[in-house]
């Protein structure tokens, strides 16, 4: 049984199943999803009308037994940035559509009237089911009913409330091993792409899947074991090692050192206080109150950086606080309470929002007045205001760049309109490119340059030097390629170091596909992905100047260093020779 | 005593005059605002932020007795399509700069905190005074107000309530004859720009201005008379002629019977209900009422199309309802009563809206479901929300496109995010083609192809021929110069069928620069303001991508004549050559 691509007409309310096109066989995840948003929708459609197409795609190893390798991508033109959009989240979902033969699932159309819909994917059949019982509810609760209406083994994505005020800060959301809705696919405003198609949930139930075909078995295991080998012995991946200990939080009081973690709106890059939401202070907490440290995000993940945050005594489970979120809700409004930090985590996760979106559009709006800077209670209150669908929640749900312009706000950290994650661009100059040239719009995952410049992953290279268009570019392709194989990103750290690891990941990849690829193969795959979505901004209106960051960090000197953002276009340029 | 600039620093609170430089010696209005916002501006700073400057010319025959010549124009980067933006209106104000021998006023900077101040602005003198007791007030009464306090011989422009929320919907409104609140540079959200430098009002008192030099004065009484021979003569400028009779309204009946009069957002171009608010229903009635008609914006007009339109029994008088402002707030909204439409219009007036902007966010905001189309009372409260600065105003005081995101509606009329003018381009190619490519975003005056799609005027053209990069082209570069010259664009309509008249009109330009400009020299000097623009607003980011129509006027058939717009993108590119 080969692969095969599952094709929903949202306006006919039709889902086929089609052969899945020779001339993709070597894609999966970002590089099937960007390949398809470039073929099949206009740069210059709405992005919340019928020609545009939501696609998801599972990576190449997803579903196997390759560690680590439970991403799915998801891909569309973006409402947030108008242009192509990849977001990826790590989630048995995948591993389930994986197995069941489905490279993608493509979504197009858009359904006439105000239903809303589940689609559910078995084996054979791909089947409607209307959704409008669950319109208007929290997905904390939504996703309890509907693992116990479809059972507990299903894999579960839908949008939430934010998504149906069709708000460009609304992610999708997938399942985690708990059934939490707290792995987000966040940025880039998918989830009202998906919302105003009419499509409310999808349910996987991968009952009789024939698992996914390995071409060449052998081969397969031996780059299983390389990679496995060196995910076991370096540092940051290994367990007991720094993200399996603290989680991505534990970055919190480096990057507060480094004096580049964003407090109170991007006004400081520093703040004793921050030590109080950092991932050890986090995971000795989770231990106290009954969490779950470490945790994986899908099955077979050997670095297990996840987590499960509670309530005191173990009551009401969020889900994963990573780095990024804790900083978004925390630092960045001035919130130094992790109890406030989780419940605004949960508050996203029950209303299908980006944390990192909402955590830059909260201080944006604490900027123009409407809560002071360190109210987490009065923050948690402001989310209700999209709960309710209030005018007020339709500007916050439209994310950083909206809400600023609704409040008057003219310090608003967005690239290509979306929100800066969680590294001030003016301390540590590289990531600041990546935010700047990256198609996706501010992704510190599109390349993560902060693994060099201050963790000395893949060498090393000072934060304040300003020549990073290097470092970037290199960074972004093989990102790329990582976010086509369905490995999460973190293998990097490990395979960066240890060339072994590496080798294993083309192995895997060479024993699925049962192709020949080499190492050396890699910075093409990635560029060609890259090359795609540039060439699909390109048409949608997009120049190098759309690779600049907001003037307000070229002015602004960051306390406590007192650094601006330096770096000259001509270096940015240089990223894709532009 | 030269002409000079009056330099304005809203940080420092300083206002310097200056000598006016030699190399500006030829440009007034456009030409000067254009090509100063060009030169100082950073093409990718925050349109609110201390980076963008506001720029106001009188034209180049300004304050002169050269015939409908009291325009003035403000330029900026705009808050509302992120390019170059010039706006103008016809008011005494402008011909009072222009006899200081003011030839602009740059205001810069951004005042650091949340005072409000007036800028007034003598002889010999340019002070500042606190103006913060005028915030939160609607403009009818503050203008009364103001006569009083600095006295009636005073022009005054100022910014309203929208301003104060840095609307992108606001304008800069300048007082009409009557002292009222009703001639706007409305659109691209520059009444945003001045507010946001803590600018709130310009009052220009001109006691001892010396007058505008004329430099060869028989040159200039000559040019006079064939100017006035032609705007005397022609069917549509003459007294007792079309514009005369009726005003811009005189349009309502014709654009309808076209099938390109926009009703219920751009869901039709026909609706018979219409002629129930047509020019002439209307001078009719302002007759009945005691209001005024016809009447001139400034002093020295032949055409004089304006009018006062007042409540029933003369009372409140609102000033003109020009035909754009009644098909805004009339028809595209579904209200077909003059009344309706014309409080409509004083509230916008009232909180220093944009009428066409206003009217498109309206209908957009009934298509969300805010209100149903064709409730005028309710569309007047909806109003209210902006006076009273709650989430909801602030939604609409930013425009159409912004209104439509808030909302999730996807038939949203914008180009550059400037919201469409009250001609289907659907039914009339040409005008379509002009909202397409002018550097202004969607904007009737910038090349009014309807003068020959409907009119006939220099020449004719099939409304529905979609070979109009010509005509276009030649109406954007001959407008761009008549904006320079302080003129009316409506001259345009005698001396684009009477050559001695566009002679006069060089002729008067030569009089007063002492020039010796010819007839042939007009495209060059028109090409040379769009050439300025359009490089403005590439290194702002705009590609030919940002000079395409939305996609659904592409796609859904506009009746009763089933129409799309299938201008093919390579006409739309033929205009610049791009």
């Amino acid at each position: 049984m080969p692969k095969k691509m599952l094709r929903v007409n949202m306006t006919k309310l039709e889902a086929k199943f089609e052969d899945f096109p020779a001339d993709f066989a070597a894609l999966g995840g970002r590089a099937l999803t960007s390949t398809i948003v470039a073929k099949e929708v206009d740069p210059l459609c709405h992005p919340l009308g019928p020609s545009n197409k939501l696609i998801f795609a599972p990576g190449i190893v997803t579903g196997t037994a390759a560690p680590t390798s439970g991403r799915i991508s998801v891909g569309a033109k973006s409402p947030l940035t108008g242009g192509i959009k990849e977001a990826n989240a790590g989630t048995p979902f995948s591993q389930k559509l994986a197995r069941m033969r489905i490279a993608a699932i493509v979504v197009e159309g858009k359904h006439i009237g105000k239903d809303y819909y589940t689609l559910k994917v078995t084996k054979d059949k791909a089947e409607f089911i209307n959704a409008n019982k669950w319109v208007g509810k929290g997905l904390y609760n939504v996703y309890k009913e509907l693992f116990k209406e479809y059972g507990n083994k299903v894999g579960i994505c839908g949008v939430g409330i934010a998504a149906e005020l069709m708000g460009a800060a609304s992610g999708i959301c997938f399942n985690d091993p708990e059934g939490l809705p707290s792995r987000y696919a966040g940025r880039g405003g998918l989830g009202a792409v998906m919302a105003s198609k009419g499509l409310k949930f999808i349910i996987i139930d991968e009952t009789g899947a024939p698992g996914v075909e390995i071409a060449n078995e052998e081969v397969f295991r031996e780059g299983i074991a390389k990679l496995r080998n060196a995910l076991t012995t370096h540092d940051v991946t290994k367990p007991g090692g720094a993200l399996n200990s603290y989680g991505t939080s534990v970055l919190v009081n480096i990057i507060n050192e480094a004096g580049g973690l964003p407090q109170r709106n991007f006004s400081a890059g520093q703040d004793d206080r921050s030590e109080k939401v950092s991932g050890e202070v986090k995971a000795e907490e989770i231990k106290k109150r009954g969490g779950v440290r470490p945790h994986f995000c899908s099955p077979g993940c050997i670095i297990q950086c996840s987590e499960v945050w509670t309530k005191a005594g173990g009551k009401d489970p969020v889900g994963v606080l990573e780095y990024e979120s804790v900083w978004a809700l925390g630092p960045n409004c001035g919130i130094y309470n992790l109890d406030d930090v989780g419940e605004l985590n949960r508050a996203c996760n029950d209303l299908g929002l980006d944390t990192i979106e909402t955590g830059d559009l909260l201080a944006v709006a604490m900027e123009g007045g409407l809560i002071e800077f360190g109210n987490g209670k009065g923050a948690l209150k402001l989310m209700e205001e999209i709960q309710k669908k209030t005018p007020t929640g339709r500007i916050l749900a439209n994310g950083t760049g909206f809400t600023g312009q609704a409040f008057g706000v003219t310090r608003v950290p967005v690239v290509k309109n979306q929100g800066l994650p969680a590294y001030d661009p003016r301390a540590i100059k590289g990531i600041g490119v990546t935010y700047a040239t990256t198609p996706m719009g501010a992704d510190h995952t599109a390349g993560y340059a902060i693994a060099t410049e201050i963790m000395g992953v893949g060498g090393t290279a000072d934060p304040r030097d300003t020549k990073k268009s290097d470092l970037s570019r290199n960074l972004q392709i093989a990102t790329a390629a990582v976010d086509a194989t369905g490995y999460c990103l973190f293998i990097a750290f490990a395979v960066l170091d240890i060339p072994e690891g590496l080798q294993g990941v083309v192995e895997t990849l060479n024993g699925v596909l049962g192709a020949n690829l080499t190492v050396n193969d890699v910075p093409g795959y990635g560029m060609q992905i890259i090359k795609t979505e540039r060439d699909f901004n390109k048409a949608a209106g997009f120049t190098e100047k759309n690779d600049r960051l907001p003037e307000f960090f070229l002015k602004e000197k960051l306390p406590p260093f007192n650094e601006v953002f330096n770096v000259p276009d001509e270096e940015l340029d240089k990223v894709w020779g532009s």
